[in-house]
């Protein structure tokens, strides 16, 4: 199956244009939380068009002894969240919803900590059946670009960045 | 005075590079610790060649009211450090090393908490006078590049990213 190959260009334009979306929302947020590690890369370029602090909270799909796990878990989560987000605006950033079970987990977490309000804003979107829901308590979800359901190809996990922007520039 | 302007891909091949030197200093690390939010791109980075998971801290120099602080204090810690980081081999990275308080202060930090070791690596140093030292107990510090002491052009701080790439393209 054909995948999918991003520059870091194609990323950051996205992001750009998913700042400008967030604007018009009218969403205007106190905090960013990156979900790390894929969302710390987007989340940054955001806050050059979203001047917030990022707060970031580890999740991960293996436990203690390397072995795979069913569910997520916090690897590592915001300290006193609750003096830091409680009654915070939160715009909650991903680089990719797919099964949708990350982003699900880590809204219900952050919701128990009562911020004023939640958004979801995610580099992209797989079109694909989702084992997640997004919380009816969440404001505003938002993604730069909706994909099929193809394997991606993030430039930041690429050994060789000339050979990434190749594949990605042969792909247009 | 002229600044200094890189693309993504100058440094993501700068952070291969260093890669390479940390793995060729026989530094085996066993978690990668971010200072945000100049690290989170350079870590993120990093862990495609270094496959360890990534914690982040946040710094800040500034107090709850917005205002400048002339030292840096904790924005976001790591949760439960003492069971995460006590005993490990710790990578801390960032994305400048400029005057050096930044790196200093984390340094303290995480050696409060008995790490096996510290290592440092930084995309780039600035040849300056320094404010701040590296503790002795630092067992390798690396930077991606030596740089002059000028400003620094940071393609995720764009606003406009072709501008950036031309200007990346024009200063070589």
């Amino acid at each position: 199956m054909e995948k999918y190959w991003f520059t870091y260009e194609d990323i950051h334009s996205t992001i750009r244009d998913l700042a400008e979306r967030i604007r018009q929302s009218g969403y205007d947020a106190d905090a960013i939380v990156a979900i790390g590690s894929g969302g710390f890369i987007p989340a940054r370029i955001l806050r050059t068009y979203i001047k917030k602090p990022i707060f970031a909270v580890g999740i991960a799909y293996y436990d203690d002894e390397n072995k795979p796990t069913d569910t997520p878990h916090k690897v590592q989560w915001v300290d006193e969240v609750e003096r830091k987000l409680t009654g915070k605006r939160i715009l909650l950033v991903d680089e990719v919803d797919d099964s949708r079970t990350t982003l699900e987990y880590c809204i219900r977490e952050l919701l128990t900590h009562k911020p004023a309000s939640v958004a979801v804003a995610v580099l992209h979107n797989k079109d694909k059946e989702k084992r997640g829901v997004i919380p009816p308590e969440v404001k505003l979800y938002l993604a730069g670009r909706e994909l099929e359901d193809r394997w991606i190809c993030y430039p930041w996990d690429a050994l060789d960045i000339e050979e990434q922007n190749r594949q990605a520039h042969a792909a247009r």
